[in-house]
């Protein structure tokens, strides 16, 4: 009895173009990271309850993967890499240096509602600086954002930016302070459900005419300084937190990113956990996939596990999304499998004149490889052709004998005919350049 | 009341320094994998149960983290990624080529006793060639593990090499045909328990003669051919099994790795999975830590899930073990942060100049980073040091008036003042290199 091969719903397989893209993306991020002073940290993937959930209740709480382990521990996977950040900040503290700058890419776990084709299974990739509240710092999150998508070469993206700060003394201004966490529910869904409703849900918790005031101050003007000056002045006035989004805009234009930053003073996002700038970036291209890089700036990364205060500022990037939209866009159309040359099986007894040659290429850095047992040439064309492989290499008894080989151009089925090694490395190169 | 931050036993965090450094292995390993024209897969972390234990009722069943997910599915997080490898081919034959090459590096899970110094979650990474019985195949997977282990820089390994087959062979010559799964097992316990303790253990199976017998078959000689002769002869002569060996040492010759691979009798893998060659791994410098790269040739990958017969070979390293052994070498003195430059806050005002001359040290290629916020200069150089950065760049009025800039060497304390960038460049890169 043979038993089925399937995996779980909402968890996926990569085959080998779609897990060497997803490689390829990771590598770009991570060079990107370091390129700013980031460090990699590794956290498990199983914890104690207790310490992920804190002290739950929430929508993520039913979500989890839970378990009792052998030794009757209760553990779960984790949901997200934002609390078990936050755990390791505070159980090594004494080991690192403030300001902490960390990135961590690797898979959560959530039992998604798979049918809004949502995964549960999917990669993350979180970025922050913590131990400092400094608008340089909150300045350095955005240009790493922007730094990470154009270097994956994402072209047109808008990042929006907000400060959670401005809107809490807009509400203690029009009266609705006390409901401010449930507005910032609501209006952080605007993109999705789209002003109607949100007002028709506004109206449930406050005044008609707190809502309009609200629906007001969300909107954007035409220009940042604009949108600036109205919401300075709906909030009662020049504030630390409007000075810090106008510092913010200084660097902005400064490193001449104007064009890519857009004040919305919409974007709430949802969580409590912000306390200052909060941010979302959409591509140009792609609207309709949403938020692909988000986060903000908090006062406390860590209070659940240590009584040490530590602000921070940090962005997350939903790194299976992304590729899906980068896919969707048509980034990756050009894309092959990573080998650039098949050594092909002329006659078995030379094989180990094949694994001789397969090295010298090696050497010069391109990725080699054998067709292995002697099979017709149009089964190994078959394979190459499958493998996106773009040069068949013919080393037949003559071109040993010869010291010389034959390069066939796949792209193209075009050979060239006994050449030298030297000769057939540039025929290479120019071959995957070209 | 404060959570404990704390991890389940058996688990990790890895700082920074750690965590870099088993991403720059990872890498290098892919690229290696890569230039032989290997490619990376992905599966899921969580499988069905039944899935993943198949028969099930070894020593693994004990170990695996499984429950009950929220759909009431029996399910397990994986313990190997054989078993998980295995169950993509069957899933995705018809989208695959043959002969498939793949790789995978990720984690694992098993509940082992943490007494013994194992972890609970733990990298593997495992290189395959499914659907092909060729010797040139088998010579690829050698050649790839003492590529993989050179370009991780390690040197001085050795490769101990056996065939199961032979082995076979002789146990059905000696008569002991039936007990040869039992043999097989305490055989390869040799390196760990020693010779008294397997004869005395293979006394309890077989007769006093038989084991002598086996003693003797297990035992090498001065060189591979001699130890080739010898069991050839022990097994009933010449056979496909004995050729393939010679096969595999041809190849191995003719690349001239000679002084890298033992035929070494004694080596069976224990598991009944292996059909052909099997092979370990061991570090000249470090013998005790056991094998770090193992794996063999097995006929038939998937059988437990689909009828079509898939022979190939393969191996596997355990990184975190092969990252232990490295540490204990020394291999990482050297390392340091990843992080080039600093450029010190001499004061807040220009802190927008600091992100614009941070931005020209990336497009050099440099890893630079600012220090956020006016502090003591000691305070800022101690940033520095327990970062291990080796340059910090003074962007003071003086200098920013000027348009020059002062490099500080912290290796030596030494400063270089008011240089252009293109001098400082020239000086970062002599300072890093140096």
């Amino acid at each position: 009895m043979l038993i089925e091969p399937q995996v779980l719903k909402g968890f996926r397989d990569f085959l080998p173009l779609k897990a060497s893209r997803r490689l390829r993306l990771k590598r770009i991020l991570e060079d990107t990271f370091e390129s700013f002073g980031f460090m990699p940290i590794d956290t498990p993937v199983l914890e104690y309850k207790k310490v992920l959930l804190g002290k739950g209740g929430g929508e993520t709480d039913k979500q989890i993967y839970e378990f009792k382990d052998k030794g009757k521990r209760d553990v779960a996977m984790r949901f997200d890499l934002t609390v078990p950040f936050a755990r390791f900040m505070a159980a090594h503290l004494n080991e690192l240096y403030l300001p902490f700058k960390r990135y961590h890419i690797d898979k959560v776990w959530r039992g998604e509602n798979t049918q809004k084709g949502r995964y549960r299974e999917f990669v993350q990739c979180d970025f922050d600086i913590v131990g400092t509240d400094n608008s340089s710092a909150d300045f350095e999150i955005l240009l790493l954002m922007y730094r990470s998508l154009s270097n994956l070469g994402v072209q047109g993206i808008t990042i929006h930016l907000a400060h959670r700060g401005i809107f809490n003394r807009f509400l203690e201004k029009i009266g609705a302070a006390k409901e401010s966490v449930e507005i910032m529910r609501n209006v952080d869904k605007l993109g999705k459900i789209g002003e109607v409703k949100v007002k028709s849900f506004l109206n449930e918790i406050i005044t008609h005419d707190q809502t309009e005031q609200v629906l007001d101050y969300i909107k954007p003007e035409m220009t940042f300084l604009e949108t600036l000056k109205k919401i300075t002045m709906l909030s009662g006035g020049t504030s630390p937190e409007s000075e810090r989004l106008k510092e913010i805009y200084s660097f902005i234009t400064y490193l001449d990113l104007q064009d890519t930053f857009l004040l919305d003073p919409s974007i709430t996002r949802g969580l409590d956990y912000y306390t200052g700038i909060v941010f979302e970036t959409f591509l140009d291209d792609l609207p309709s996939i949403g938020s692909v890089c988000s986060g903000g700036r908090y006062n406390n990364l860590a209070s659940l596990y240590t009584k040490q205060q530590l602000p921070g500022v940090g962005s997350s990037i939903g790194l299976d999304r992304l590729m899906a939209g980068l896919e969707e866009i048509g980034l990756f159309a050009e894309d092959n499998s990573g080998t650039d040359i098949v050594i092909l099986c002329m006659d078995e007894k030379d094989e180990n004149e094949y694994h001789l040659l397969a090295e010298r290429f090696r050497k010069e850095r391109f990725s080699c490889e054998l067709y292995f047992s002697k099979k017709k040439l149009s089964a190994q064309f078959a394979y190459a052709e499958r493998k996106r492989i773009p040069i068949a290499v013919f080393y037949g008894t003559d071109e040993i004998r010869a010291g010389k080989l034959t390069i066939k151009n796949l792209k193209n089925r075009e050979n060239i005919s006994m050449i030298s090694f030297e000769e057939a490395v540039k025929t290479c190169r120019n071959i995957i350049e070209g």
